[in-house]
């Protein structure tokens, strides 16, 4: 039976097909042999339904059905029937119909899969990986992909309908060695040069506004040769979006009517318009620049208040410049002696050396900490911070950046421990007026925090020499429950801006010229002003489909090491093609 | 200005918006200062309209307008005149208006470009390549960019509308060397091996079957590191589409269905149902897998009616087991000495001797080979082929292959120099019942004429032991003016059967499952049957836009030797770069 006699999806059967002739095509998921019946649930991307043989009245297709054993391929013929009241599985959208079949063709045997093809199936991540095309016959995680299709499809045409021109740019072109790593691929007609496979493609996104698109946009795949952390991938899938003529204004409305649409597309509940919070603003409350605002219990600085308390962790730290920094944790959120060694395994990694906890027991400050502290001082802290009875001051003592990455983790661990995200709103948020530079220990020059093409504010060129510290960009990051799902900036169009940029880098008048000297050309001969913004599209399918992790929303994903299990790339190739490339690999010294 | 001031786009204004207050944003096209009055045709994606500046009502922004020079980018407000009765302009859509300016806004200078951005500009391919963004910048090239678009959106909602999921695969992937030659991507975390840019999606699509999604479409980038010929590009996009359950009637119909809908959006017409036709007969009737039907032209065998001739050519080529093929060129195309050396210059490089021409004068046949073969014979053959008055038969003896292809070329010169193809209607054919394998002279094995996933006739599956050469294979190709623009087959979805095309193939059990194991192991839990069909893209939107190269439809193109001019890659790397991936480029050996 081929797929134009099909007549239906399994999904799609229930009463209203009661008496149809159907053909159906699909996957054995299990067989109960019930001596003259048998029943057979046959899955396909859009649901399962339960066949019936009978061995009196098809006992041909009844033979056949013997031997059917769980993801045959199979096709079948039969009659839609009412179950009986007794049979009615209410779980199953199909559950009040099944299909006595007359007929039966077995197209594909399987072997006994290394796994149960079936949603609640707990699956080692390896093997989950190694046999990814069963993993996705599974109907939860075959529904991901669809839905992330479906997501695919409504970006698209909603940009479209907005004006934007969806133009693909190169994935072979040139290493721009600021930003990540770059992946290279070596040419063969030109043995001993590389290109490389784009981190992103900013510079022809920004080339096709030179060229006059005005709008752009693609749904684009990305890739960055990083030491891959949980949840990275070395290639990615980003919506990519710029447009002439903009303010930080537009691009945000522009982003926030696609949000609006897919959200509502996908039942997701968020409020627009979306707030805006100042990089300042964000460290200075949540620590972090991407927080999760689904609850309160914000960052307050006490150190003005502790500023003459003779204990030695405030003092010292004070006297280094150093801030004193605290949340308060509610009350159902009990710091026993192993939850605050928790705490302290929390910061640590951070740098912090440790956090001072004070509760609030009966009014009162309580704690080792108060006899140092005084309880008058630990008292006007419990006040100043709002620690509720029973709640407690968490503090940490560190340089400002430190501080700020304590408390934001502390808070996190709070939040989740207590579920305090689960049966609030999502929250969207803008954060911007991110600074452009920030000094880099390891190079010891300025780099830039967004990008080298990001736009600075007007009145803040003046100090591009001076001060960098203090300019600020005109960039923006979109965030979603404590996720950056989207970022970007306006750009520099303006060749002698850029110039100055790339100075304030440490990049040589011809070092600039060799890396960007296409785009330098390019800003002389009418560049538009410009802006956009991108969002990493694995990373909202995951929120949107309430996923754990990118992997389940990516059809074929690789391991946190870049290894594809189910084809075992990257391998090892044949000498012949090496030297084609003219290359040769380096045996490890020992 | 900016975006949200902007009111229309140049090209949309016309005598409807008379007295309107318009914004608009664009690049100066050209100025042309008449004294008193200042005229400036302003060019956006969608047109071009002509502004003006009064010196008298404006003379501040008649003062601005002074500095204008070509490609500067301005916004402009002010109000849309009728223009006076002679100086409508009849070949601008805009030609009947003028928007009389009362502020404007420079945005951007511009050097002068180094080539007019104008469609009618001559402009050397390098320097085109080189400033891509200002050879984009001119109307029709912009235009087409923005058609590709449209393109691109029709085929992913048609296709999502019949049910097809668009499947995202990776690009970083498995190197298989069976077919052309991969791009190799070094890996920096597993140093000496490598992934390989995907050439097709061919195994991963076939592993969305496996994984139960039964119906895939992706529009996405394929890489082949090949010599480059004329008009290949390195990278390049594909339309492509795979299903389970079909047969050749099945996928035929449905890319019918895709090209109907295409065509007619871009008002290119063609005939549906689409014709079919075997390799065999292909080759039979036009020497070549990818006739141009446009224009007649039959290629006929007269090797049984020159079988007795004395003539040593035809004798010897026969006594040698080749073949003597002819065709009949109308009476416009003259064969004068000139022409016939042509003619015998394009049969060479196929390796055919030369070219016999008989013509037909006065009802007799002329020309110097009739004294050779006897005029009763050679009326006889120009009989046999139909040549009219002042016609000729062009003959050849040769192998086979050599006068199908040499036959095929002729046939292509003639339909090109007599313009038989203008007049006519564009010409869609499927070919199909291709032959499986042919014996690779330089590899000295069999290679699949398709690819080594090709499912083959069940009924020839027992000649594949000894007569691989008559096994056919369920392949098709789609052909449009003589282009291939599509082309796909069934796949073999069992593991026994993909096992024995292996062997034919010449590979050991080993290296079968060394580079196809991953596959062969998918075929045991389950496969559907399945098959596809991949459509070239560029060339698609090359034809439908009436381009002359795929360069004209491609946003950012290489060169035929895989350079971009644009931004100079492939490109050195910083040593650091290659030492990471543990890398050293041999010196070449003098």
């Amino acid at each position: 039976m081929n797929s134009e006699e099909r007549t239906h999806y399994c999904g799609e059967l229930n009463r209203q097909n009661l008496n149809e002739e159907v053909c159906l095509l699909g996957w054995v998921r299990r067989k109960r042999d019930l001596g003259s019946l048998i029943f057979v649930d046959l899955r396909d991307r859009k649901g399962i339904v339960q066949l019936v043989f009978s061995q009196e009245r098809n006992p041909e297709e009844y033979a056949l059905a013997k031997k059917l054993r769980s993801e045959f391929v199979i096709g079948v013929k039969g009659r839609v029937l009412s179950r009986g009241e007794k049979d009615r599985n209410p779980y199953l959208p199909t559950g009040e119909i099944e299909v006595l079949v007359h007929k039966i063709e077995i197209s594909s045997e399987s072997d006994t899969p290394p796994f149960p093809v079936e949603d609640d199936a707990i699956i080692n991540e390896e093997l989950k990986l190694e046999y990814r095309y069963l993993d996705l016959r599974r109907p939860l995680q075959n529904k991901r992909i669809q839905e992330r299709h479906k997501l695919l499809q409504l970006v698209r045409n909603h940009l479209s309908e907005e004006g934007f021109i969806e133009i693909e740019t190169p994935f072979l072109t040139r290493s721009t060695p600021e930003g990540a790593r770059d992946f290279l691929v070596p040419s063969r007609l030109r043995a001993g040069e590389f290109y490389a496979l784009p981190q992103s493609p900013q510079l022809f996104k920004q080339l096709c506004m030179v060229a006059g698109f005005d709008k752009y946009f693609q749904i684009v795949r990305c890739f960055r040769d990083e030491d891959l952390r949980a949840d990275r991938q070395p290639e990615f899938t980003q919506i990519d979006i710029e447009m002439s003529f903009p303010t930080e204004e537009i691009i945000m409305k522009m982003a926030e009517r696609l949000l609006e649409k897919i959200f509502k597309e996908f039942s997701f509940e968020a409020t627009f318009p979306v707030p805006k919070i100042s990089y300042r603003e964000a460290m200075e409350k949540y620590g972090t620049d991407k927080p999760d605002l689904r609850f309160g219990i914000e960052i307050k600085t006490i150190s003005e208040i502790v500023k003459d308390c003779s204990f030695g962790v405030f003092r010292s730290a004070l006297e280094k410049g150093e801030v004193i920094r605290a949340i308060a944790a509610p009350s159902q959120f009990t710091v026993s002696r192993k939850e605050h060694s928790n705490l302290e395994e929390i910061v640590k990694p951070f740098g912090a050396k440790g956090v001072i906890v004070i509760s609030r027991v009966d009014g009162k400050p309580s704690g080792s900490p108060v006899k140092h502290i005084g309880e008058g001082l630990a008292d006007k802290i419990l006040n100043f911070l709002e620690v509720e009875e029973r709640g407690s001051a968490l503090i940490i003592a560190a340089p400002y950046s430190i501080a700020c990455a304590s408390l934001s983790s502390l808070r996190l661990y709070i939040g989740r421990k207590l579920k305090l995200c689960e049966t609030s709103k999502n929250s969207l948020l803008w954060v911007h007026r991110f600074p452009a530079f920030e000094w880099s220990m390891e190079e010891s020059r300025w780099v830039s925090c967004h990008h080298p093409f990001t736009m600075i504010r007007e009145e803040d060129i003046p100090l591009l020499e001076k001060k960098p510290e203090e300019v600020e960009a005109l960039a923006y990051d979109i965030v979603l429950n404590g996720f950056e799902i989207g970022g970007g900036s306006i750009r520099i169009h303006r060749e002698n801006l850029q110039r100055k940029i790339f100075k304030v880098l440490g990049f040589t008048e011809e070092e600039a010229i060799q890396k960007f000297g296409f785009l330098l050309k390019a800003f002389k001969y009418g560049t538009p002003p410009h802006g956009g913004i991108a969002f990493g599209l694995d990373r909202l399918a995951m929120i949107l489909m309430g996923c754990e992790s990118i992997r389940d929303v990516i059809p074929f994903p690789k391991t946190t090491s870049g290894l594809c299990l189910m084809t075992s790339s990257p391998s090892e190739v044949d000498p012949g093609q090496l030297k084609e490339l003219k290359l040769k690999i380096e045996k490890e010294r020992n």
